[in-house]
């Protein structure tokens, strides 16, 4: 693509990964594949089967049915094929799933439960944070209407998190189904779909904004503090306090608010659906054996707007008894019932229920918890300082890799220093040496490179601490896994 | 992209994968995936690091510069940026390497050691077994010429291959040396670079035309039964001699083979430097335990044309004693030294090693070997028959699965016999049934599908056996997990 360079002048392509696409590597790396590793083998022991469609589908069976309806023309990465039909990156993993539903409905044993883990891209302005490409890992029951399917996916969910490494009570999952408040609206003769849809997004601000704010944007609207102005919902005053009796019915057991939302959803008839659908939730999740705080009802709970047709659940990370605020993740994952996905292809409402697990966001709770090392350790190192010796070096290494220690020959050109800067910037727990001498003797030399590097932090005369060697020592050749052993234990 | 369907005429898209990409479930992916896992822990012991790079690459970065240089206008899939740049999908893995390491050359820490795997695309016609999207994994080391690192590179791969699930023995690394050929025809008076390439093409096809079809093509060409002419080399009789006798200088132990080529390779300074650096990679192989029969010196290896510049690895599957000719799956894996990719970018040389872990192929030739089953066992399906007690089913689910058996209720609205159907079709080794009567007893009903399955296949009378109901049982509620975990244990 780009013509041959000149040798007087070459053309040389700057390196440079493209706007809004991330490299990434070791730690964070590993920490998201060990996490994919463990909610993979909670969801096949829930008998989940993995699924792996192509990155690309054809444009319209992609359709625009991204879950944020705020925004269904976001871009997406389309290109022409050969045969100029329209292709376009998948932008989630559902819509793939729906497309593969519907092309294998005859064969597939239903319900049909798979899970998936990939990258999905959307082709939106990247900015700090915001990346083009990133990573969705979903668990999905297709042709199930039972509310028990949604008890399951909500304890999968939950078995998935611990699995993945967070304390049980460190997750909440939050359970409402959308029938409620469309049956509280209907009950209060709100039948617009736009004002419906106002309403969800002034209650999806009770966070936010608190009861007075969604009250006004409930109402007549709100004027917020720059002087801008949102228009509300238009309710009138008895369907906004019912409104607000609803969202704020949380709280306490999940029987307890069963109750309170009886009480306020006014009998609908599809209030009434969506009162049973979460009563049946309740009574499967104790089955399963979810605790009272890690599964809750909650009435204000909203995701997504156009997208979810019954029950929704939002996964939230549990602030600590006093963890700093600035600690808090939020969602770190969700989902919900949906039965317009399949439909698109067949005409036949299928109904479906799911949810998307926050790998990434996971991985940084995880990190900023101290519970994985977001840093990754680098391996023993061992220095090559004598070419003579390389097949002794590459027999050290291998001794030690048999031990199940990560080991590594230096195989660069440089000498001792850089070589001991090597292993510094690797992070490696310790380095080994061996020349003539400790050959002589039938040594190697160990250095303890974390007690280097804590030393190093808190003596300011340099000279001192090279002159002391902390942490190195020898040990007999024939015994020298042992103590790198114990340094690398110390060092996890 | 879709016109908004009229209510009259709905306009549904058609279900379908684009041409030439993949949907794949169960097994095959399963299989795939503990690959990558086992790989990927081998990689870390031996201090390589993971690299995740987005999956565009802007296209003057990506170049066009792929191994296999018959091609080198093989399609990628391109796209324009909305500032007008030009990106396009990596079509392997190495390219994106070479980027990264230009882009942070002064802040790795080198030589730089990465391994990564991930789909690549390549915009081909696709066919039969041909696809667009594919699995890469590899590793490559940057930044070291020393032939121990080949060496390394080469005894990472046989340990992965084991850690994979091949025997030792089942897999064979055939190394050579570009330098070698390179240094023969230098002395044979032979430097036109493209003269050079068409040696190569011809030695390329000794498995497939023998010595005399190579003979030919070394020559003035030769002539296919189907009367085709290929044009030859054009070298004269004495170099066609030395590199037929280069070429099969294979065989025996690595020492032996080096002997043999040190006779024929004629003594020039790039042939020297070739045999010097697979000495190194022979002692070096033999301190890191490496068998004779593991690693082999093998001058008829070519692998790739234009892009390699020193070792050259092909791993092979090799035939087990008594297996039909059709079971041979060939090359599973390779690589080799090549120094062009980063100074694309910097204009610096940069050595590099690097190795492609057949994965797909790897699958293949483990589940036609039966080492790995390729068929994914369903969960221990629980019947559902009786809404009632759907918490008890669950309770059973659970309790399976905290024993580590993949357990899951049936969650469709259909009866028994269609539920049956099911266990029957996700492979399930068991289904358990509780009605009524079982309650009453305190019992469960185990049926143990493989049993059925197997007597099934025996048994032309469908109504005896039916009548008959082999590996039906019941044991105590409180005892069932044993009974059941020997049905598992006896279907893996």
């Amino acid at each position: 693509m780009t013509e041959e360079p000149s040798p007087q002048e070459p053309q040389r392509p700057l390196a440079r990964a493209p706007r809004g696409f991330q490299d990434r590597r070791g730690g964070a790396l590993s920490v998201e594949r060990r996490i994919l590793e463990a909610v993979s083998r909670v969801y096949e022991s829930y008998g989940f089967e993995a699924l792996d469609t192509g990155a690309f589908e054809y444009a319209d069976a992609l359709g625009k049915f991204l879950p944020d309806a705020d925004r269904p023309n976001e871009g997406v990465f389309a290109l022409r094929d050969d045969d100029e039909q329209w292709m376009a990156l998948r932008y989630d993993l559902t819509a793939p799933l729906a497309r593969y539903v519907a092309e294998n409905w005859e064969s597939l044993a239903k319900p049909f439960r798979r899970y998936a883990f990939g990258p999905v891209w959307r082709n939106e302005k990247p900015g700090p944070g915001r990346y083009r490409q990133f990573l969705q890992c979903d668990a999905d029951t297709v042709g199930s209407d039972r509310p028990e399917a949604d008890a399951e996916i909500i304890a999968m969910a939950l078995e998935g998190y611990e699995a993945a490494g967070l304390e049980r009570g460190a997750c909440v999952l939050k359970i409402n189904n959308r029938k409620l408040l469309n049956g509280l609206l209907t009950a209060s003769d709100v039948t617009d779909e736009g004002q419906k849809l106002a309403v969800l997004r002034a209650v999806d601000k009770l966070d936010r904004l608190g009861a007075g704010g969604v009250a006004d944007l409930l109402g007549a609207g709100r004027r917020d503090d720059s002087g801008a102005f949102t228009r509300g919902a238009e309710l009138g005053p008895r369907a906004i306090a019912a409104v607000l009796a609803f969202v704020e019915a949380g709280g306490g057991s999940r029987a307890e608010t069963l109750d309170r939302i009886a009480g306020v959803i006014g009998g609908s008839e599809e209030g009434e659906a969506g009162l049973g659908e979460l009563g049946r939730i309740g009574e499967a999740l104790g089955r399963l054996g979810i605790d009272q705080n890690q599964a809750v009802f909650e009435p204000s709970i909203v995701r997504g707007l156009e997208y979810y047709t019954g029950a929704v659940f939002e996964a939230e990370l549990v602030l600590s008894a006093g963890a700093p605020e600035t600690s808090r993740f939020g969602s770190i994952g969700g989902g919900g019932r949906y039965d317009g996905l399949v439909a698109r292809f067949t005409g036949q409402p299928t109904p479906a229920t799911g949810f998307s697990f926050g790998v990434s966001r996971l991985a940084a709770a995880l990190a900023a918890a101290g519970a994985e090392g977001e840093v990754a350790r680098g391996p023993v190192v061992i220095l090559a300082l004598d070419q003579g010796l390389m097949g002794d070096y590459f027999a050290l290494a291998a001794e030690l890799r048999a031990a199940g220690l990560a080991a590594e020959v230096y195989l660069g050109g440089s000498g001792m220093r850089a070589q001991m800067k090597y292993a510094d910037r690797r992070l490696s727990p310790a380095a080994i040496i061996m020349g003539g001498d400790e050959v002589a003797q039938g040594v190697v030399t160990i250095k303890d490179l974390d007690l280097g590097r804590r030393l190093a932090d808190g003596v300011s005369d340099n000279r001192t601490w090279r002159e002391d060697r902390p942490g190195q020592f020898t040990a007999p050749r024939g015994a020298f896994i042992a103590p790198v052993r114990r340094i690398v234990e110390a060092a996890r």
